[in-house]
Protein backbone atom coordinates (compact mmCIF):
# COMPACT_ATOMS: atom_id res chain seq x y z
CA UNK A 1 0.00 0.00 0.00
CA UNK A 2 2.99 2.36 0.22
CA UNK A 3 5.80 3.14 -2.66
CA UNK A 4 9.22 2.26 -2.35
CA UNK A 5 11.36 5.07 -2.60
CA UNK A 6 12.53 4.40 -5.62
CA UNK A 7 9.19 4.17 -7.01
CA UNK A 8 8.12 7.74 -5.44
CA UNK A 9 11.27 8.78 -7.20
CA UNK A 10 11.26 8.00 -10.46
CA UNK A 11 7.59 8.62 -10.66
CA UNK A 12 7.95 11.99 -9.77
CA UNK A 13 11.00 12.46 -12.05
CA UNK A 14 8.68 11.70 -15.00
CA UNK A 15 6.42 14.95 -13.98
CA UNK A 16 10.31 17.00 -15.92
CA UNK A 17 10.52 16.84 -19.34
CA UNK A 18 13.93 15.55 -19.24
CA UNK A 19 13.33 12.16 -17.23
CA UNK A 20 10.21 11.71 -19.52
CA UNK A 21 12.66 11.61 -22.67
CA UNK A 22 15.85 9.81 -20.61
CA UNK A 23 13.29 7.05 -19.58
CA UNK A 24 11.23 7.07 -22.21
CA UNK A 25 8.10 6.98 -20.39
CA UNK A 26 5.22 9.06 -19.76
CA UNK A 27 2.42 9.47 -17.12
CA UNK A 28 -1.20 8.89 -17.98
CA UNK A 29 -3.81 9.67 -15.03
CA UNK A 30 -7.30 9.63 -14.76
CA UNK A 31 -10.06 6.84 -14.26
CA UNK A 32 -11.27 7.38 -17.73
CA UNK A 33 -8.01 7.31 -19.66
CA UNK A 34 -6.27 4.85 -17.86
CA UNK A 35 -9.65 2.53 -18.46
CA UNK A 36 -8.78 3.11 -22.22
CA UNK A 37 -5.31 2.58 -22.43
CA UNK A 38 -5.99 -0.55 -20.36
CA UNK A 39 -8.37 -1.57 -22.75
CA UNK A 40 -6.25 -1.26 -25.85
CA UNK A 41 -3.50 -2.15 -26.95
CA UNK A 42 -1.87 0.77 -28.73
CA UNK A 43 0.24 1.54 -25.74
CA UNK A 44 2.21 -0.69 -23.19
CA UNK A 45 1.74 0.41 -19.64
CA UNK A 46 4.62 -0.42 -17.39
CA UNK A 47 3.26 0.82 -13.98
CA UNK A 48 -0.45 1.05 -12.39
CA UNK A 49 -0.65 3.00 -9.66
CA UNK A 50 -4.01 2.51 -8.51
CA UNK A 51 -6.19 3.43 -4.99
CA UNK A 52 -8.12 0.16 -3.56
CA UNK A 53 -11.53 0.56 -5.05
CA UNK A 54 -10.47 1.52 -8.47
CA UNK A 55 -9.08 -1.84 -8.47
CA UNK A 56 -12.11 -3.84 -7.64
CA UNK A 57 -14.14 -1.47 -9.56
CA UNK A 58 -11.96 -2.26 -12.83
CA UNK A 59 -10.68 -6.01 -12.82
CA UNK A 60 -11.70 -6.99 -16.04
CA UNK A 61 -9.26 -4.58 -17.76
CA UNK A 62 -6.96 -5.78 -15.01
CA UNK A 63 -6.32 -10.02 -15.46
CA UNK A 64 -2.80 -10.12 -16.70
CA UNK A 65 -1.48 -7.05 -15.38
CA UNK A 66 -0.63 -8.06 -11.59
CA UNK A 67 3.04 -7.57 -12.24
CA UNK A 68 2.28 -3.74 -13.26
CA UNK A 69 -0.19 -3.61 -10.80
CA UNK A 70 0.96 -1.65 -7.42
CA UNK A 71 -2.19 -0.97 -4.81
CA UNK A 72 -1.44 2.58 -3.22
CA UNK A 73 -3.70 4.54 -0.42
CA UNK A 74 -4.71 8.15 -1.58
CA UNK A 75 -1.69 9.60 0.34
CA UNK A 76 0.44 7.87 -1.54
CA UNK A 77 -1.28 8.62 -5.06
CA UNK A 78 -1.28 12.35 -4.22
CA UNK A 79 2.35 12.58 -3.80
CA UNK A 80 3.01 11.15 -7.34
CA UNK A 81 -0.47 13.10 -9.04
CA UNK A 82 0.45 16.24 -10.77
CA UNK A 83 -3.26 17.07 -10.55
CA UNK A 84 -4.84 19.46 -7.88
CA UNK A 85 -7.97 16.77 -7.57
CA UNK A 86 -8.71 13.88 -6.29
CA UNK A 87 -7.62 11.14 -8.72
CA UNK A 88 -7.88 7.29 -8.74
CA UNK A 89 -5.29 6.15 -10.78
CA UNK A 90 -1.96 6.68 -12.30
CA UNK A 91 -0.37 4.80 -15.30
CA UNK A 92 3.31 4.79 -16.08
CA UNK A 93 3.41 3.84 -20.00
CA UNK A 94 6.05 3.48 -22.55
CA UNK A 95 6.42 6.14 -25.04
CA UNK A 96 4.79 4.66 -28.93
CA UNK A 97 7.29 4.97 -31.50
CA UNK A 98 5.82 6.43 -34.10
CA UNK A 99 7.22 5.56 -37.70
CA UNK A 100 6.70 8.22 -40.27
CA UNK A 101 4.56 6.62 -43.61
CA UNK A 102 4.86 9.30 -45.95
CA UNK A 103 2.32 7.16 -48.38
CA UNK A 104 -0.37 7.35 -45.67
CA UNK A 105 0.22 11.12 -44.60
CA UNK A 106 -0.27 11.55 -48.31
CA UNK A 107 -3.52 10.10 -48.99
CA UNK A 108 -5.39 12.08 -46.52
CA UNK A 109 -5.34 15.38 -44.32
CA UNK A 110 -2.96 16.22 -41.53
CA UNK A 111 -2.14 19.05 -39.39
CA UNK A 112 1.60 20.68 -39.22
CA UNK A 113 1.82 23.01 -35.70
CA UNK A 114 4.42 25.32 -35.77
CA UNK A 115 5.67 26.05 -32.00
CA UNK A 116 2.84 25.71 -30.34
CA UNK A 117 3.86 26.20 -26.99
CA UNK A 118 0.70 26.36 -24.62
CA UNK A 119 0.35 22.42 -23.65
CA UNK A 120 -3.83 22.83 -23.38
CA UNK A 121 -3.48 23.89 -27.02
CA UNK A 122 -1.49 21.27 -28.16
CA UNK A 123 -3.88 18.64 -25.98
CA UNK A 124 -7.01 20.10 -27.55
CA UNK A 125 -5.65 20.09 -31.06
CA UNK A 126 -5.19 16.62 -31.03
CA UNK A 127 -9.04 15.86 -29.55
CA UNK A 128 -10.30 18.18 -33.08
CA UNK A 129 -7.81 15.87 -34.63
CA UNK A 130 -9.25 12.64 -33.70
CA UNK A 131 -13.42 14.02 -34.07
CA UNK A 132 -12.51 14.73 -38.04
CA UNK A 133 -10.82 11.56 -38.27
CA UNK A 134 -7.65 13.48 -39.38
CA UNK A 135 -4.59 10.62 -38.22
CA UNK A 136 -1.18 12.62 -38.29
CA UNK A 137 -0.84 15.76 -36.95
CA UNK A 138 2.92 17.27 -36.99
CA UNK A 139 5.14 19.01 -34.77
CA UNK A 140 7.76 21.73 -35.44
CA UNK A 141 10.63 20.51 -33.01
CA UNK A 142 10.43 23.59 -30.85
CA UNK A 143 6.74 23.40 -29.79
CA UNK A 144 5.46 21.46 -26.28
CA UNK A 145 6.03 17.71 -26.27
CA UNK A 146 3.35 15.68 -26.90
CA UNK A 147 4.15 13.96 -23.58
CA UNK A 148 3.75 17.04 -21.36
CA UNK A 149 0.91 15.44 -18.70
CA UNK A 150 -1.12 18.66 -19.62
CA UNK A 151 -0.66 17.64 -23.07
CA UNK A 152 -2.19 13.89 -22.36
CA UNK A 153 -4.98 15.77 -20.20
CA UNK A 154 -6.48 18.11 -22.68
CA UNK A 155 -6.18 15.69 -25.30
CA UNK A 156 -8.95 13.23 -23.36
CA UNK A 157 -7.49 10.25 -24.88
CA UNK A 158 -6.84 10.97 -28.28
CA UNK A 159 -2.96 10.50 -27.87
CA UNK A 160 -3.99 7.17 -28.20
CA UNK A 161 -5.54 7.59 -31.88
CA UNK A 162 -3.59 10.53 -33.69
CA UNK A 163 -0.02 9.98 -34.39
CA UNK A 164 1.92 13.09 -33.16
CA UNK A 165 5.72 13.31 -34.35
CA UNK A 166 7.98 16.07 -34.01
CA UNK A 167 9.78 16.97 -37.99
CA UNK A 168 11.02 20.09 -39.65
CA UNK A 169 8.41 21.20 -41.76
CA UNK A 170 10.96 21.18 -44.92
CA UNK A 171 11.39 17.12 -44.01
CA UNK A 172 8.00 16.59 -44.42
CA UNK A 173 8.02 18.77 -47.50
CA UNK A 174 10.66 16.49 -49.10
CA UNK A 175 8.74 13.50 -48.49
CA UNK A 176 5.74 15.17 -50.13
CA UNK A 177 6.36 17.47 -52.44
CA UNK A 178 3.33 17.02 -53.90
CA UNK A 179 0.95 17.96 -51.17
CA UNK A 180 -1.31 21.18 -51.21
CA UNK A 181 0.25 23.19 -48.16
CA UNK A 182 -2.73 25.55 -46.15
CA UNK A 183 -1.37 27.86 -43.93
CA UNK A 184 -3.53 30.51 -41.73
CA UNK A 185 -2.95 33.73 -42.15
CA UNK A 186 -4.68 37.14 -41.12
CA UNK A 187 -4.69 37.84 -44.45
CA UNK A 188 -5.51 35.22 -46.57
CA UNK A 189 -8.78 34.30 -48.49
CA UNK A 190 -12.01 33.44 -46.33
CA UNK A 191 -11.72 29.46 -45.76
CA UNK A 192 -15.17 29.24 -46.46
CA UNK A 193 -14.81 30.62 -50.12
CA UNK A 194 -10.91 28.88 -50.70
CA UNK A 195 -10.71 25.79 -52.65
CA UNK A 196 -10.46 22.80 -50.15
CA UNK A 197 -8.29 19.67 -51.43
CA UNK A 198 -8.61 16.29 -49.70
CA UNK A 199 -5.32 15.51 -49.15
CA UNK A 200 -3.33 18.40 -48.06
CA UNK A 201 -1.52 19.56 -45.04
CA UNK A 202 -2.55 22.09 -42.53
CA UNK A 203 -0.51 24.74 -40.64
CA UNK A 204 -1.25 26.28 -37.77
CA UNK A 205 1.39 29.13 -36.31
CA UNK A 206 2.39 30.13 -32.89
CA UNK A 207 0.08 31.28 -30.60
CA UNK A 208 1.64 35.03 -30.52
CA UNK A 209 3.06 35.37 -33.79
CA UNK A 210 1.38 33.00 -36.75
CA UNK A 211 3.21 30.87 -39.34
CA UNK A 212 7.01 31.98 -39.50
CA UNK A 213 8.58 34.07 -42.08
CA UNK A 214 10.67 30.94 -42.48
CA UNK A 215 7.42 28.76 -43.36
CA UNK A 216 5.64 31.04 -45.17
CA UNK A 217 6.97 30.64 -48.77
CA UNK A 218 5.76 26.77 -48.23
CA UNK A 219 2.44 27.56 -48.29
CA UNK A 220 0.65 27.09 -51.84
CA UNK A 221 -2.55 28.50 -50.03
CA UNK A 222 -3.13 31.31 -47.60
CA UNK A 223 -6.73 31.14 -45.83
CA UNK A 224 -8.10 33.03 -43.31
CA UNK A 225 -11.55 32.67 -40.67
CA UNK A 226 -13.56 35.51 -41.89
CA UNK A 227 -13.66 38.07 -38.69
CA UNK A 228 -17.32 39.43 -38.06
CA UNK A 229 -17.70 43.49 -39.04
CA UNK A 230 -17.85 44.61 -35.80
CA UNK A 231 -15.03 42.25 -34.59
CA UNK A 232 -12.72 43.68 -31.98
CA UNK A 233 -10.15 40.77 -30.96
CA UNK A 234 -6.56 40.42 -32.61
CA UNK A 235 -6.63 36.92 -33.32
CA UNK A 236 -8.64 33.55 -32.63
CA UNK A 237 -6.54 31.35 -29.91
CA UNK A 238 -4.78 28.77 -32.34
CA UNK A 239 -7.05 25.64 -31.25
CA UNK A 240 -10.13 27.34 -31.62
CA UNK A 241 -8.65 28.17 -35.34
CA UNK A 242 -7.59 25.04 -35.68
CA UNK A 243 -10.58 23.54 -35.13
CA UNK A 244 -12.67 26.27 -37.68
CA UNK A 245 -10.47 25.07 -40.15
CA UNK A 246 -10.41 21.71 -40.13
CA UNK A 247 -14.72 22.02 -40.02
CA UNK A 248 -14.59 23.77 -42.85
CA UNK A 249 -12.40 21.17 -44.55
CA UNK A 250 -14.24 18.22 -43.29
CA UNK A 251 -17.47 19.90 -44.72
CA UNK A 252 -16.60 21.15 -47.87
CA UNK A 253 -14.24 17.36 -48.53
CA UNK A 254 -16.91 15.32 -47.20
CA UNK A 255 -14.61 13.34 -45.14
CA UNK B 1 8.82 51.25 -4.19
CA UNK B 2 8.05 49.04 -1.73
CA UNK B 3 3.63 48.33 -0.95
CA UNK B 4 2.43 49.04 2.45
CA UNK B 5 0.90 45.87 4.40
CA UNK B 6 -2.49 47.09 3.89
CA UNK B 7 -2.07 47.32 -0.16
CA UNK B 8 -0.53 44.37 -0.23
CA UNK B 9 -3.19 42.21 1.94
CA UNK B 10 -5.74 43.76 -0.30
CA UNK B 11 -4.06 43.36 -4.07
CA UNK B 12 -3.62 39.27 -2.62
CA UNK B 13 -7.19 38.97 -1.36
CA UNK B 14 -8.83 39.88 -5.00
CA UNK B 15 -6.96 36.45 -5.99
CA UNK B 16 -10.03 35.17 -4.04
CA UNK B 17 -13.56 35.24 -5.63
CA UNK B 18 -15.06 36.02 -2.61
CA UNK B 19 -12.83 39.18 -1.95
CA UNK B 20 -13.80 40.51 -5.95
CA UNK B 21 -17.54 40.18 -4.92
CA UNK B 22 -16.76 41.70 -1.39
CA UNK B 23 -15.13 45.18 -2.61
CA UNK B 24 -15.84 44.56 -6.48
CA UNK B 25 -12.66 45.00 -7.71
CA UNK B 26 -10.73 42.48 -9.70
CA UNK B 27 -6.73 42.38 -11.43
CA UNK B 28 -5.64 42.67 -14.64
CA UNK B 29 -1.99 41.74 -15.56
CA UNK B 30 0.55 42.24 -18.50
CA UNK B 31 1.67 45.17 -20.63
CA UNK B 32 -0.62 44.58 -23.55
CA UNK B 33 -4.14 43.98 -21.79
CA UNK B 34 -2.99 47.03 -19.51
CA UNK B 35 -1.99 49.12 -21.97
CA UNK B 36 -5.42 48.71 -23.77
CA UNK B 37 -7.50 49.28 -20.42
CA UNK B 38 -5.44 52.21 -19.82
CA UNK B 39 -5.88 53.59 -23.32
CA UNK B 40 -9.78 53.40 -23.46
CA UNK B 41 -12.41 54.42 -20.81
CA UNK B 42 -14.51 50.92 -20.26
CA UNK B 43 -13.17 50.53 -17.05
CA UNK B 44 -12.15 52.59 -13.92
CA UNK B 45 -8.67 51.58 -12.74
CA UNK B 46 -8.00 52.03 -9.30
CA UNK B 47 -4.67 50.72 -8.63
CA UNK B 48 -1.81 50.30 -11.01
CA UNK B 49 1.31 49.05 -9.69
CA UNK B 50 4.18 48.94 -12.31
CA UNK B 51 7.63 48.53 -12.82
CA UNK B 52 10.10 51.70 -13.04
CA UNK B 53 10.75 50.73 -16.58
CA UNK B 54 7.04 50.25 -17.43
CA UNK B 55 6.13 53.38 -15.90
CA UNK B 56 8.73 55.09 -18.10
CA UNK B 57 7.70 53.55 -21.33
CA UNK B 58 4.52 53.95 -21.21
CA UNK B 59 3.96 58.03 -19.55
CA UNK B 60 1.71 58.58 -22.22
CA UNK B 61 -1.10 56.30 -21.09
CA UNK B 62 -0.42 57.29 -17.24
CA UNK B 63 -1.08 61.53 -17.95
CA UNK B 64 -3.81 62.31 -15.23
CA UNK B 65 -3.37 58.70 -13.07
CA UNK B 66 -0.98 59.52 -10.69
CA UNK B 67 -3.31 58.78 -8.09
CA UNK B 68 -3.65 55.30 -8.77
CA UNK B 69 -0.13 54.97 -9.76
CA UNK B 70 2.41 52.81 -7.16
CA UNK B 71 5.52 52.11 -8.95
CA UNK B 72 7.24 49.28 -7.64
CA UNK B 73 10.12 46.36 -7.71
CA UNK B 74 10.08 43.19 -9.52
CA UNK B 75 10.23 41.64 -6.23
CA UNK B 76 7.00 43.55 -5.03
CA UNK B 77 5.34 42.49 -8.06
CA UNK B 78 6.03 39.14 -7.34
CA UNK B 79 4.32 38.69 -4.13
CA UNK B 80 1.26 40.26 -5.97
CA UNK B 81 0.71 38.45 -9.16
CA UNK B 82 -1.05 35.87 -10.31
CA UNK B 83 1.67 34.92 -13.16
CA UNK B 84 4.40 32.42 -12.97
CA UNK B 85 6.22 34.66 -15.81
CA UNK B 86 7.65 37.60 -15.01
CA UNK B 87 5.86 40.65 -15.60
CA UNK B 88 5.76 44.39 -15.61
CA UNK B 89 2.66 45.56 -14.04
CA UNK B 90 -0.64 44.99 -13.08
CA UNK B 91 -3.93 46.79 -12.36
CA UNK B 92 -6.30 46.81 -9.96
CA UNK B 93 -9.66 47.54 -11.91
CA UNK B 94 -13.65 48.05 -10.53
CA UNK B 95 -15.76 45.74 -11.90
CA UNK B 96 -18.14 47.22 -14.51
CA UNK B 97 -21.75 47.41 -14.00
CA UNK B 98 -23.72 45.82 -17.09
CA UNK B 99 -27.36 46.36 -17.86
CA UNK B 100 -29.56 43.99 -19.81
CA UNK B 101 -30.87 45.61 -22.56
CA UNK B 102 -33.25 43.43 -24.60
CA UNK B 103 -33.47 45.53 -27.34
CA UNK B 104 -30.27 45.19 -28.09
CA UNK B 105 -29.52 41.73 -27.49
CA UNK B 106 -32.97 41.23 -29.43
CA UNK B 107 -31.11 42.44 -32.85
CA UNK B 108 -28.24 40.40 -32.81
CA UNK B 109 -26.47 36.84 -32.40
CA UNK B 110 -25.78 36.22 -28.52
CA UNK B 111 -24.09 33.04 -26.54
CA UNK B 112 -25.54 31.22 -23.24
CA UNK B 113 -23.01 29.29 -21.71
CA UNK B 114 -24.28 26.43 -19.08
CA UNK B 115 -22.12 26.28 -16.46
CA UNK B 116 -18.87 26.45 -18.14
CA UNK B 117 -16.78 25.86 -15.63
CA UNK B 118 -12.87 26.10 -16.78
CA UNK B 119 -11.81 29.74 -16.90
CA UNK B 120 -9.32 29.28 -19.61
CA UNK B 121 -13.02 28.33 -21.51
CA UNK B 122 -15.03 31.04 -20.71
CA UNK B 123 -11.97 33.50 -21.88
CA UNK B 124 -11.62 31.60 -25.01
CA UNK B 125 -15.21 31.85 -25.93
CA UNK B 126 -14.94 35.58 -25.14
CA UNK B 127 -12.38 35.99 -27.51
CA UNK B 128 -14.13 34.28 -29.86
CA UNK B 129 -17.23 36.67 -29.50
CA UNK B 130 -14.74 39.24 -29.96
CA UNK B 131 -13.66 38.20 -33.10
CA UNK B 132 -16.81 37.30 -34.77
CA UNK B 133 -18.46 40.86 -33.38
CA UNK B 134 -21.29 39.13 -31.07
CA UNK B 135 -21.90 41.54 -28.08
CA UNK B 136 -23.43 39.45 -25.77
CA UNK B 137 -22.07 36.54 -23.65
CA UNK B 138 -24.75 35.16 -20.98
CA UNK B 139 -23.66 32.55 -18.35
CA UNK B 140 -25.47 30.41 -15.80
CA UNK B 141 -24.99 32.01 -12.40
CA UNK B 142 -22.77 28.54 -11.77
CA UNK B 143 -21.06 29.17 -14.62
CA UNK B 144 -17.22 30.17 -13.66
CA UNK B 145 -16.85 33.58 -12.28
CA UNK B 146 -15.91 36.38 -14.99
CA UNK B 147 -13.14 38.37 -13.04
CA UNK B 148 -11.33 35.34 -12.18
CA UNK B 149 -7.83 36.12 -13.13
CA UNK B 150 -7.53 33.07 -15.81
CA UNK B 151 -10.83 34.17 -17.58
CA UNK B 152 -9.37 37.87 -18.41
CA UNK B 153 -5.92 36.37 -19.22
CA UNK B 154 -7.47 33.79 -21.56
CA UNK B 155 -9.88 36.49 -23.09
CA UNK B 156 -7.18 38.86 -24.14
CA UNK B 157 -8.88 42.10 -23.92
CA UNK B 158 -12.00 40.59 -24.79
CA UNK B 159 -13.65 41.21 -21.42
CA UNK B 160 -13.64 44.97 -22.22
CA UNK B 161 -15.80 44.71 -24.99
CA UNK B 162 -17.58 41.63 -25.04
CA UNK B 163 -20.77 42.27 -22.25
CA UNK B 164 -20.77 38.94 -19.92
CA UNK B 165 -23.43 38.74 -17.50
CA UNK B 166 -24.59 35.77 -15.21
CA UNK B 167 -28.46 35.63 -16.09
CA UNK B 168 -30.83 32.18 -15.73
CA UNK B 169 -31.66 30.82 -18.74
CA UNK B 170 -35.38 31.16 -18.21
CA UNK B 171 -34.87 35.29 -17.39
CA UNK B 172 -33.28 35.75 -20.54
CA UNK B 173 -36.03 33.96 -22.30
CA UNK B 174 -39.02 35.66 -20.78
CA UNK B 175 -37.25 38.95 -21.42
CA UNK B 176 -36.64 37.73 -25.60
CA UNK B 177 -39.81 34.95 -26.31
CA UNK B 178 -39.04 35.40 -29.99
CA UNK B 179 -35.25 34.90 -29.94
CA UNK B 180 -34.77 31.50 -31.69
CA UNK B 181 -32.46 29.16 -29.37
CA UNK B 182 -29.73 27.25 -30.96
CA UNK B 183 -28.36 24.30 -28.92
CA UNK B 184 -24.84 21.84 -29.65
CA UNK B 185 -26.16 18.57 -29.33
CA UNK B 186 -24.30 15.50 -30.31
CA UNK B 187 -27.34 14.43 -32.20
CA UNK B 188 -28.55 17.79 -33.74
CA UNK B 189 -28.73 18.57 -36.97
CA UNK B 190 -25.16 19.19 -39.34
CA UNK B 191 -24.37 23.04 -38.74
CA UNK B 192 -23.47 23.09 -41.68
CA UNK B 193 -26.93 22.29 -43.38
CA UNK B 194 -29.05 23.90 -40.84
CA UNK B 195 -30.93 27.20 -41.33
CA UNK B 196 -29.79 29.55 -39.50
CA UNK B 197 -31.08 32.75 -38.02
CA UNK B 198 -29.32 36.46 -37.52
CA UNK B 199 -31.15 37.07 -34.10
CA UNK B 200 -30.36 34.27 -31.86
CA UNK B 201 -28.92 33.33 -29.00
CA UNK B 202 -26.29 29.65 -29.04
CA UNK B 203 -26.31 28.05 -26.22
CA UNK B 204 -23.03 26.08 -25.05
CA UNK B 205 -23.14 23.40 -23.02
CA UNK B 206 -21.29 22.29 -19.59
CA UNK B 207 -17.68 20.63 -20.72
CA UNK B 208 -18.40 17.68 -19.19
CA UNK B 209 -22.54 16.74 -19.48
CA UNK B 210 -23.20 19.10 -22.48
CA UNK B 211 -26.64 20.89 -22.43
CA UNK B 212 -28.79 20.20 -19.52
CA UNK B 213 -32.18 18.14 -19.31
CA UNK B 214 -34.03 21.77 -17.99
CA UNK B 215 -32.32 24.16 -20.86
CA UNK B 216 -32.96 21.16 -23.39
CA UNK B 217 -36.46 21.96 -23.71
CA UNK B 218 -35.70 25.70 -24.33
CA UNK B 219 -33.82 24.66 -27.66
CA UNK B 220 -35.85 25.73 -30.91
CA UNK B 221 -32.57 24.11 -32.76
CA UNK B 222 -30.86 21.66 -32.09
CA UNK B 223 -27.71 21.51 -34.47
CA UNK B 224 -24.71 19.58 -34.16
CA UNK B 225 -20.60 19.23 -35.70
CA UNK B 226 -20.20 16.83 -37.48
CA UNK B 227 -17.77 14.04 -36.95
CA UNK B 228 -15.34 12.88 -39.39
CA UNK B 229 -15.84 9.25 -40.96
CA UNK B 230 -12.91 7.99 -38.85
CA UNK B 231 -13.40 10.48 -36.12
CA UNK B 232 -12.95 8.55 -31.98
CA UNK B 233 -12.83 11.55 -29.93
CA UNK B 234 -16.56 11.38 -28.16
CA UNK B 235 -16.40 15.51 -28.37
CA UNK B 236 -15.15 18.65 -28.59
CA UNK B 237 -13.73 21.03 -26.18
CA UNK B 238 -16.34 23.92 -25.14
CA UNK B 239 -14.55 26.73 -26.72
CA UNK B 240 -13.75 24.94 -29.82
CA UNK B 241 -17.03 23.57 -30.74
CA UNK B 242 -17.90 27.34 -29.86
CA UNK B 243 -15.59 28.91 -32.28
CA UNK B 244 -16.77 26.55 -34.98
CA UNK B 245 -20.62 27.58 -34.85
CA UNK B 246 -19.95 31.03 -34.55
CA UNK B 247 -17.81 30.57 -38.01
CA UNK B 248 -20.76 29.10 -39.01
CA UNK B 249 -23.46 31.42 -37.92
CA UNK B 250 -21.43 34.27 -39.63
CA UNK B 251 -20.65 33.13 -42.73
CA UNK B 252 -24.45 32.11 -43.33
CA UNK B 253 -25.65 35.33 -42.06
CA UNK B 254 -22.55 37.47 -43.26
CA UNK B 255 -22.32 38.93 -40.08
Amino acid sequence: MKLSNSQLKFIKSLHLRKFRQKYHNFIVEGTKIAQEVLSGNELEVEGIYALPEWVDANSGILVGRNDALTVIAPEELKKISLLSTPNQVLLVVKEPSIQFDANAVGQGLSLYLEDIRDPGNLGTILRIADWFGIPWVFCSPESVELFNPKVIQASMGAFLRVKCMPIEFSELRQALPDLAVYGTVLDGAPVFEADLEERAVIVIGNESRGISDTLQPFLNHRISIPKGKTGGAESLNAAVAAGIICAVFRDFTGG
